[in-house]
């Protein structure tokens, strides 16, 4: 409680708004209260995860998900809707299996990690080296993983700022080739859940350069518990592993764009998005046809009164396999310098507990009205500002576009993020319209005001 | 409130207990407080989910199932431990996958019931009928079933009492027969359960024997409620379904049994029990580790003291194809007129939240012994009568064999039941322990005692 008070008090402590800002503060306030009954974020979302579904990069389902975008955007009003095509690695997942042979037979709940390589035709099989942390296999005595099935039953902790995913990430990203560098013949973790379903979490490795490629999987929460049992017991545990995929290392993949151009300073241009692929196991709702809904629905409802500024949206097409940012920035980089503000939805449908500004905005009377209008919806804005984004604007922020994060509560993402369970029935209408409502409202006044971010963050 | 207060009024407006039974008393709150803190039905759900898993009448860990209930209630100090062989019919599953092939391409997540037929090897396809209801299917007019698959997307309530099972089972044991009636090629229900998660709940189907025979299975709940979404679109929604599965009509099956034998009257015999079998997708913990688990070491505790009476334990083996109750009951007719009470626990790992007795027991001094043990543990004593006590001692009821029910609550039973989420994990041990100390209050009550439920049931 004290920290939330003390947040509040640095936001009002500051000088009122001028007179010409009361005229935002009341458009920010009426776009907030348009965006908490607006339909097409819900509609947005509704749509893409029945007629779409899945759409892992390279996949037809991408090319579906890509003409849908570009209807929809069309459909909503945006204007120069267009495809920026690209390379990028996708991975297909085939037939995946696991079983324990030995002492305890029994199946196990695996999905394969993106970017792993398969096992042989026949499978593999080997005994189980198993560590209760990264950090525990990475101390193994040198030589004690050759020949074995690594399994990291490493727990991740649920956290409202997602925090805990990124202090896990590297069980699966590294785990995979530090493992193989081990001699290990194969790479089992806990997934990065905090739910307790049988159904394993997927998510992309790294490939080290320098280390042997080995499969790679994700355990379901109760799988990893029930391989800790059996290996508490002292006997070897033998396990079968066999799983199919396959890679394309250049597959056709596209960045959709719309925009809602400015009534006075066109090239000035706000960018805000979300991920448009998605994992194939559930239908890409949380992760990320709520952040796309999201930024599409604020940015239509703002750009529909005619701001100052352009509001583009981008939906990136690869993010899930890193390559979409990346193409973005390379494609725009000559046009860093009149991107206003960048940010990204990618957290979930919502509702947003924190803002995030870019250094020393919050003083501007334009943030002032933003600010106004959400702490009613429970929103903590500041004072930290953002450092970024998201995974797809790190390369623009880089380059020196400056961030807001406005960030949905996480507390229950990762119990649904790179499952089966990531669909519709999960988002909760009011969040995500919460969530548009507080979208609207920074777009609103980043948007219809003068705020140049970048000179308020070199300010003393 | 009103009603429990009533109930507990019925409960202590009776006369007080005689002195005699002031000992009673006694032992039952004693043996109660043992329970609570006793670790031996943990100890026997970890180790069966961990070293046998899930366990199907008819498949090699049903075989690994039996001996290891044999050497549990062994070493658990049973007498008379023996195994009670018979023939069941058992169902295997292999490979299923179903998908919306047309107007939105994508896969469903699926499950084959018990004793459905396959489909062709090569699957099957056809147009989807959506109903809401069971009943709405029914109504359906004649003809307009032929040729396609039928979809039933019947929701089922969360209760404590269970009760929305049974008022739901008709979707999936006559659903499949009555589809197949009115000309549909092939059979899928929402899922009986009352969880979001994306995991299908299996279960048996009954084969009418005028009907035709049709593949059937079950769809998660995001998936029942995805098709119901397309189907409201308008256009015909296509689906592929394939499934694997062969029948064996009489399969080997066993009731594994133990005793301990009562001090003065070995001849009078309290049964109690769980099942042993499981569905195939989870471990078996909740439905029936955990019953067994609890009736087991609810028994050992009692039966440890010496009671007057004798207290038999039966793991049943084939209660999910509902045939081990009957096989008990054929075997056993000649002994029910012995039988003092049957009690079986088969709806998860508790907190037991109501009592019900045979007919007028709660009147004798036992009973009254048992209500005050076991009230402080929250439960509700009657006053209803039990009219039963689970599918497994059907046959012993009709037979003429007094009932006790010991309900646990079953609020979150229906999330896990039937489904790969019936794992470990899901069992609180405090819960478990509270059922532990309400059935062995019972069992001390009933066993040390001169009790006749029969006699009290034909009281005016």
């Amino acid at each position: 409680m004290r920290l939330m008070s003390l947040a509040a008090l640095a936001v009002f402590a500051l000088a009122p708004p001028p007179a010409l800002a009361e005229d935002l503060a009341a458009k920010v306030a009426a776009v907030r209260d348009k965006a908490l009954v607006d339909p097409v974020a819900w509609d947005f979302v509704e749509s893409l995860t029945t007629e779409v579904g899945p759409r892992p990069t390279g996949s037809p389902a991408m090319t579906r998900a890509r003409d849908w975008a570009v209807a929809k955007l069309t459909a909503l009003g945006f204007r120069n809707v267009h495809v920026e095509a690209f390379e990028a690695e996708a991975w297909r997942r085939g037939a995946e299996s696991a079983e324990v042979i030995s002492p305890y037979p029994q199946k196990l709940a695996i999905l394969g990690l993106g970017g792993s390589v398969p096992t042989p035709k026949s499978g593999l099989e080997g005994e189980v080296a198993l560590f209760s942390s990264l950090k525990a296999m990475m101390e193994a005595p040198a030589g004690s993983l050759k020949g074995k099935i690594v399994v990291v039953n490493q727990p991740m902790g649920r956290n409202q700022d997602a925090s805990g995913y990124g202090a896990n990430t590297a069980v699966r990203m590294q785990g995979p080739s530090e493992a193989a560098r081990r001699g290990a013949i194969a790479y089992l973790l806990r997934s990065l859940s905090t739910d307790d379903t049988r159904l394993p979490h997927t998510g992309r490795l790294n490939r080290a350069p320098d280390a042997p490629e080995i499969p790679a999987a994700a355990l379901s929460v109760p799988d990893a518990e029930l391989l800790a049992r059996m290996a508490a017991r002292g006997a070897p545990v033998r396990i079968r592993l066999k799983m199919d995929s396959s890679d394309v290392r250049k597959a056709p993949a596209w960045n959709v764009v719309g925009e809602m151009p400015g009534a006075e300073r066109p090239d000035e241009v706000i960018l805000v998005g979300g991920h448009l692929d998605s994992w194939d196991p559930g239908t890409g709702a949380i992760d990320d046809g709520a952040g796309m809904a999201i930024t599409t629905a604020a940015a239509r409802l703002v750009g529909e009164g005619r701001p100052r500024r352009t509001i583009r949206v981008v939906l990136w097409g690869a993010e899930e396999m890193d390559e979409s940012g990346e193409a973005y920035g390379l494609a725009h980089a000559g046009e860093v310098g009149r991107m206003v503000v960048v940010g990204e939805s990618d957290t979930g449908p919502g509702p947003v507990w924190r803002a995030r500004l870019p250094k020393g905005a919050l003083a501007h009377p334009a943030m002032q009205a933003f600010a106004a209008a959400v702490i009613p919806l429970r929103v903590v804005v500041g004072p930290e500002p953002a450092l970024g984004s998201g995974s797809d604007t790190v390369d623009l922020v880089k380059a020196g576009a400056p961030a807001v994060m406005l960030s949905p509560d996480a507390t229950r993402y990762f119990d649904l993020h790179h499952s089966a369970d990531d669909t519709l029935d999960k988002i909760d209408p009011k969040d995500l319209a919460q969530s548009v409502a507080v979208w609207a409202s920074f777009l609103q006044a980043a948007a219809d005001s003068d705020i140049d971010f970048r000179a308020l963050a070199t300010q003393p």
